[in-house]
């Protein structure tokens, strides 16, 4: 690689891998704005009750990208806004996605999260359940402190419509029949709400306009949607075995996610069979894996999937049309291109 | 009994159960109030999602004494509030509540709530956890239509207050070292909050000065630790086995209450053991509650645990000593009397 080409090019990555960087771009471009949204998160999640920041200091260290705290902070500042009460709202944000992490480990059983034990395997299941509710709970007492019912209703909806996203996939949990559909209005609701109202909260601190924030809210939608969907590829991504990471937890999960439904419908007699055993019955064998691996890759579903999450990817751009072309702007397009081109 | 004089005192009650009527009398005071509260519950924990207005309606048609919305309900009249808006965040009081007794009924792997099937017996853990988080949600939803941040502040602080009180019960579970006075933390944490903001409530509704706020949730927080204390000392009541009530549900769940933690304090060395055996490390035969029993007898610990109930109930009785003398003040003292003799 041409080390000048790069060097004129602050936002170039390899193009074996393109976007990749686009998140760390973002990161850097908010830098003042990420380490107080921690040092909030971190100051917040206090309680004379020990056992609650030791819990919640194991899965907010734990280091998750902040996807969702970052698009707040960069809404806000791409909509102009100047003061700090974006800061307290990404702390909001990122407790009532960590509230419900907590739960869904504990309502999957989950013993890994990142890579990591999870929560509840160190902790519990009870005291995960607990801890998440006060979390929650904090989250709304930020919000208040912030004063503005307008942001209130955008997350306490968004509230809602997560635990109905979560509630429905539990319905549709096994259930290989899920019309595609249906399985998008569970992704939708489990995680692209937040995703929404993560970004539609900078048009509202920044007073824009509702057409503003209504487009802010189309576009973490459909990046949510994007993003979820590649989350669901990768589970059953080859590559991810190579760079280390566990492969199949969907699959050992018994969980319907699209490539599995869009393999399922492409299959045979047999192939059918195959996912109604492990997935509807949860019977499964340790060689089940690569067979699933190996029919996912017949049907081309891992494809079929990353072109759907291009499509919600492509609308999520569309809706940043109205807003002038800024470098947070073009930040936020080059984290969209990395969220459907990632590799974990 | 005089016929005569029990006419002239329309809120007398037979000298054996005293206030046993006066939760009724509270109800009727209030009939149609409660009435649009009941709806208002039914209308908005309804969700596309139907498994949630399933499971929903399985605990709140259970049957409550619905004491906390009533309370709202009551306090907003005493306070001369005459419009509907007490109705939306009665709801909201009671929605805060159910998602907290699922979520309880999960942590404690209760499989009976007020003598039926729990909802997580009936609909599984992971149903009840996520429903709960809904009618959490819907709760702040409720309070943003009602528009007042004070109310929004009150009650978000209540929420956080009660999951660090449910935290800190799983802490100081089986231990037995536990002092008093962090038993009523747990208490005041975990039942008491929300009894006081259900009242401050009614307070702010009305447009009351703060002190009259103030004086409301100290009536509101006294009267919950008195009414957590007496559910405590019935729980090893050997009366409640005469009512066809289940005595010892706490005992055998190794919960930590008052009339345990006096009985092991005056105890000796072998009623001591008895007590870290079954407690403590859970391990209990069949015959291990009647011993229960009998050292909690022995120890006088139901009426010390009673006689700290009718202590907090003076205290939040005089809370109410600002307010002038009407009949809702007065059905809300009886209510006070009624919480500590009740016989369940």
């Amino acid at each position: 690689m041409d080390v000048a080409a790069s060097s004129a090019q602050p936002s170039a990555v390899p193009p074996q891998r393109p976007g990749e960087d686009a998140l760390t771009a973002l990161v850097s471009l908010l830098q003042g704005d990420l380490e107080a949204c921690n040092h909030t998160i971190v100051a917040r999640m206090d309680s004379p009750v020990t056992l609650i920041p030791q819990l919640a200091a194991h899965i907010v260290a734990a280091g998750g990208k902040r996807l969702r705290p970052l698009l707040t902070l960069a809404c806000s500042r791409m909509c102009g806004y100047q003061g700090q009460r974006h800061v307290k709202l990404a702390a909001c944000v990122e407790f009532i996605h960590t509230a419900t992490l907590l739960h869904d480990d504990v309502v999957d059983e989950s013993l890994l999260r990142r890579g990591m034990a999870s929560a509840n395997a160190v902790f519990g299941n009870q005291a995960s359940v607990l801890v998440g509710d006060f979390l929650f709970a904090r989250a709304f007492q930020l919000m208040v402190e912030d004063g503005s019912l307008t942001v209130l209703g955008i997350l306490s909806r968004a509230a809602a419509t997560i635990a109905e996203g979560e509630v429905l996939q539990l319905v549709t949990q096994n259930d290989l029949s899920t019309p595609e559909w249906r399985y998008l209005d569970v992704i939708t609701g489990k995680t692209a709400a937040l995703f929404a109202a993560a970004c539609e909260v900078g048009a509202v601190v920044a007073d824009r306009p509702e057409s503003e924030a209504s487009a802010l809210a189309e576009f973490g939608l459909n990046l949510g949607i994007a993003f979820q969907l590649v989350d669901d590829a990768l589970d059953y991504s080859a590559d991810q075995a190579v760079l280390g990471k566990t492969v199949g937890d969907d699959f050992r999960e018994g969980k319907i996610t699209l490539p599995v439904l869009l393999a399922y419908q492409a299959g045979d007699a047999a192939d059918q069979g195959f996912w109604r055993r492990t997935i509807e019955t949860s019977e499964q064998s340790d060689e089940d894996l690569d067979q699933a691996l190996d029919l996912i890759a017949r049907s081309n579903a891992i494809r079929l999937t990353l072109d759907r999450a291009r499509g919600f990817a492509a609308k999520a751009k569309r809706a940043l049309d109205p807003f002038p072309e800024t470098t947070l702007r073009q930040a936020l397009l080059d984290v969209t291109e990395y969220t459907v081109n990632r590799m974990r």
